[in-house]
């Protein structure tokens, strides 16, 4: 089913395009670089499978930092929350998500939660499988089955220009191995972590999973539900307290919605039981969200009344 | 109207209360270390001003930190979130409430939130009135008026002896004073911060101001609108990101109630549109949250479904 | 006996004067920023009383930070090593001199060493006396023997700015009074600290001083020793390690003399055995050095081979 | 000629023997746990070839972090301290050696010095050859001149116990090379570094590398200036700012001996135009010194007034 171009989301696209101009592209691998800063859309999906739309959601994108909130509840569902909050915890920070120094004074060595660069590894440490394809496979199915897209695959040439480039999260890695916090061979990690960032969807696909935690892990059209309510909430929760890298609290009381960024440009959103949200808007701001992407669900939570506060 | 005693409640004060042995009562000051570890309360205050009750809901209680969200409930209102957030930031942080370092790694050194000590210092600065006693009663006025008990003082002890002794408030303050960002004299700031901080009331009136706050900001029994709409929402989105100290993001995930706690033991929560919650119980778990209060919280979470998430 | 104005100094100081537009005079308070930021000076006093000069050296120089390690002989001559090392560190610290964060993170909260703010301000605090007054006039009496000057006082314009503007130091010593490192009165100590920075001589006196414990604390006119051995050699040993601010490693590789600065622009230098060094050249380096002063320095090591290392 | 048994240094090391209980063998390798913690040596060589002894000075120790002020002489000379310092920081620091939160806390990420671990990494990522190998084989004639040894050579077994373990270096190679600061393969780098630190003699060569030092880089037996004096002298000046990790401040005041140690329990000595010592005491302080060796070269000190200060 097509989703359907929509007058009113237009009309705040239009709105929120006008700051693309103040944001920049992130440009530290050529895939990234290659996008157009102007670029701007959103999907809503509904759960009863309605959609509505603006722009060009058939852009594929990245799903890069979007990825962490994914892979921590595979993790949660392999492990369960016991054993994953005593390898990493749950407390937001006022941090750069890559910043090392925090690991140093912390006493263990536990990244202060799973979506900071250092939280995200020792998640994707944690994935089950036997060996770096399995784990891979296991996280795209996941994927795939709340997207409802067998086809979503990874960037291949994102994935390698990551891993080639990927020297903090290696010094990340190394700190962690150094405290036990991470076992498995680093290189082995980094090229997980790297076809996970690299995974890639249009808007339309990002605002279906949007909706999967929207609707407490259930998928209403299949009646499966995908991932326990327990573990939808601490994700959806985590979306809160640090989705949005170090800009989390201001986005908490501007908007209300949770919602994970990635440096791709990428927002995905779940309004609690409403529906889920896939923003595309490759112009950053200065702490790595997408700037016309956060304007865009300022004026969507205003116009609706979204906010959960 | 007397508020009652309740038999579900009763129960689940039964069973938090065996985790009163395992935290400790603050003793910085003596009338704190006065407390009784084992004491365990809670009343429950409804919008049509029912109320229920578990424990000896009478005793008093300073407020300490969980005067924070009040006076920023004030200065917000005195000033607007515009002049506010220029002086202190909206982002949750990992370090613990009384740090001093954080402040001097960011420039300009503006407190991450106004819910750690360097950022409740520069809310009560600004709060506004001709002189110290000017200031603190007009914040004992409308903490009266949301109480709806025109009796509420503060404790001339608790206050004397925090003045006496309140050495790291006055080191931050020199160092913001240091960076302009605290302007009057820090004596004063200390007279009002730690009256502030000595306001005392019992379970019954806590639970009506959290209640003020889960119902944006109206009093139900007056009609009046306290507080308006936007700024009780910015209030609460600050106890879900940091009003439990450096435990913020654990209480969201596991309790998921706006609340704010303080150091003599106090809970203050708020289930947004349904009742507000006042929690006594002195004995503190290590990062200064009522032990057996957050217990109690989370058992009445999982009871009565009440997380937000 | 006058100070003889010296050709192979005078060719040197006009070499050095090169360099003094690029450095900036102090401003925090008046009584600094009057200073001329093109000023330098040098006087170098011999054991036998012989001296040599350039510039001119009669200008009066508040000795600033030059004062730490003359009140740490003080300490150390009243309470002995031991004592006095228990409470401030002896390890150089790649921090700014004002610098809180460390303290922090140490446990416990024990200043790095003696030259930065808050060992310094440990080190005034150690100053017996009775009263500010008696310890002021303790400290003022040694100075005068030291310098040969019963004159020598303090500016009590400067002391009066500082006292004022003294907010980063008094937040220093309210953290250190929150961790029992300082117990008096911290007005009491800013009083004593702020006098003691705003003692001025000029820079023959400097060089005198600076003679005194090249000499390992004999006044080999008098023939009296005025600091044990033991105790100018430590000075010495800290005025390598961190005389200079965090450019402290820089100035031992490039110049090698032991020496300690001031915001005012005063340097004061001992070459072991051989002469005392006063320098005066106001305007100042990023790290706070008189940036002319470390030229000259620099120079004066190479010609005649004074590096200790 | 062999090196002669002396009756005052046997009786010095009986004393400082006693120290050793209180310290511990590092084990994080096999090869360094296996050391026998009472072992204290001392051999101390003099610039006309003579050389006296106590203990047994045959067995062999590995340099470990010993290497660091060697490989930073051959890098001054092969790219002269205007390269080497922009790259290197002079600064000491009051963190521990293996910290990385300074790197990230400075801007740019330039380590403070190059006895820190971070800096060394620097330091032998500069080492001139067009291989590891011949990196490696240029650094090791360069240590057989200054020994006068050409057997010398380094321990495979230690090398390759550290080259799997090295976590933590790797973790700041990545986020040196992150920087830009080092540019090669960090596994490469791995390598020549674990190389380098597991370079293997006895206490008598370790001395005669401290008197090259001693004598400003002159060999007085073959009448060869091996490091140009200028050079000499920045290595014997980091020796006493930051030689002995950050316990180097308490070290020069009470020994004012330019040393460097290593984890393996050894320390080298340059007591400037006299001598040079290699020293060997397994049994470790809380900072990584040998704790009985420190206390010999005390009471060397003191005996025979070695202090530069």
């Amino acid at each position: 089913m097509p989703c359907q171009s929509n007058d009113e989301l237009n009309i705040l696209v239009k709105e929120a395009k006008k700051y693309t101009k103040d944001g920049k592209v992130a440009d530290y691998i050529p895939a990234l670089g290659r996008a157009n800063p102007h670029d701007l859309s959103i999907a809503i999906h509904y759960p009863d499978g309605q959609c509505i739309s603006a722009g060009d959601i058939e852009r594929k994108i990245t799903l890069q930092s979007i990825s962490k909130v994914i892979s921590l509840a595979l993790v949660l569902m392999d492990k369960g929350p016991g054993y994953v909050f005593e390898r990493v915890g749950m407390e937001p920070t006022g941090d750069p998500f890559n910043s090392i120094a925090k690991l140093e004074t912390l006493s263990p060595a536990k990244p202060l939660n799973p979506m900071i660069n250092a939280g995200a590894l020792v998640v994707t440490h944690m994935i089950e499988g036997k060996n770096v394809e399995e784990r891979f496979q296991r996280l795209l199915s996941f994927i795939r089955e709340m997207a409802n897209d067998s086809t979503i695959d990874y960037s291949e040439e994102v994935a390698q220009s990551e891993y080639k480039t990927s020297f903090l999260n290696r010094s990340l890695s190394y700190f962690l191995k150094q405290h036990h916090v991470i076992k498995e061979d680093v290189e082995e990690l980094i090229d997980l972590y790297t076809k996970q960032c690299a995974i890639e969807m249009n808007s339309l696909e990002l605002a279906r999973i949007g909706m999967i935690f929207a609707m407490d892990g259930a998928d209403p059209q299949s009646g499966k539900q995908i991932i326990p309510v327990h573990i939808a909430r601490i994700c959806k929760t985590f979306m809160v307290t640090c989705g949005m890298y170090n800009a989390s609290g201001e986005f908490a009381i501007k908007i209300g919605i949770p919602a994970k960024s990635g440096v791709s440009g990428g927002i995905m959103g779940a309004v609690p039981g409403k529906f889920g949200i896939g923003i595309f808007g490759p112009a950053l701001d200065k702490k790595g969200n997408s700037i016309a992407g956060i304007k865009l669900l300022e004026l969507l939570s205003e116009t609706y009344k979204l906010s959960m506060f």
